[in-house]
């Protein structure tokens, strides 16, 4: 799946990443960054909080399921970024020793009106922890790179893959 | 504006937060932990791609960007987190170099239904780079705690305030 361009994704397909296990010195070293409210740092502050403990901040849990999106290789060589994305929603806290996996899903493709090289996916990635609690969810959009019509799959890989 | 509850805040406040510059090695250093897209990490790829030439990826401008909305204290002692947010839009590439700011405005507050002790505001989010172009553009929710019935500002500012 990993060299497909647009043409070759259907709506429909479902992946499913590795996972990744968020440890409570890496959401304090990522909030003493991005994001230092005292729930993501300070672990008496966080008891006291509705929290009740550390969880680990939003960008700290999104970060690291996208590297996992990517590293399925569904928009490798065809990725042409992200244009946005929409519906993110907080579900269940992620919490120090989660392991986060992402259950990605196309769930629309629709060519571009305006630039006949590329398409738009619409993917929406649960984001899943060992509980099987949903944790984040959202639907991402992706650019990918149209076939130039009469171009076949393997010229096509050789001219989507990096240089 | 910094330890107000959730009844203090309304509509149409807006705020302008400092500012922040992304260079490249800062861009290269987070895409090679979270987001390896050739056009966040390799110059040759970066300039062969539609983008023509290196971006930041989207979380990498997103981190900052939250942090200098913190750092105005809108959120500080009152803050509970984020429920998520929506309708995040990537209007135009962020470079090596550009310098952001965010101009925060609450578009929406609405007392919590379910829990007293909380409301929601909507905080429409603008960032801004120094050709004052839009880059992403996002609607944030946030959970602010709720001054209770009777509790002096003073009062609330005490409790509210980290231990």
């Amino acid at each position: 799946m990993s060299e497909r361009p647009f043409d070759d994704v259907a709506a429909g397909e479902r992946f499913l990443t590795r996972g990744v296990t968020l440890s409570e010195s890496a959401i304090i070293d990522f909030a003493m960054v991005y994001d230092s409210q005292p729930f993501h740092i300070d672990i008496e502050a966080a008891r006291q909080s509705h929290y009740g403990g550390f969880i680990a901040g939003g960008f700290q849990t999104l970060a690291p399921s996208f590297r996992m999106v990517l590293e399925t290789g569904i928009f490798r060589a065809a990725g042409m970024g992200s244009p946005g994305f929409d519906e993110l929603r907080r579900l269940e806290p992620v919490r120090p020793g989660d392991a986060l996996h992402v259950e990605p899903e196309i769930v629309e493709t629709a060519p571009s009106r305006s630039k006949p090289e590329r398409g738009i996916l619409c993917v929406a990635c649960r984001v899943g922890n060992r509980r099987d609690e949903n944790v984040p969810a959202l639907a991402v959009m992706r650019l990918l790179k149209r076939r130039a019509r009469g171009m076949s799959e393997a010229r096509f890989r050789h001219r989507g893959s990096p240089p």
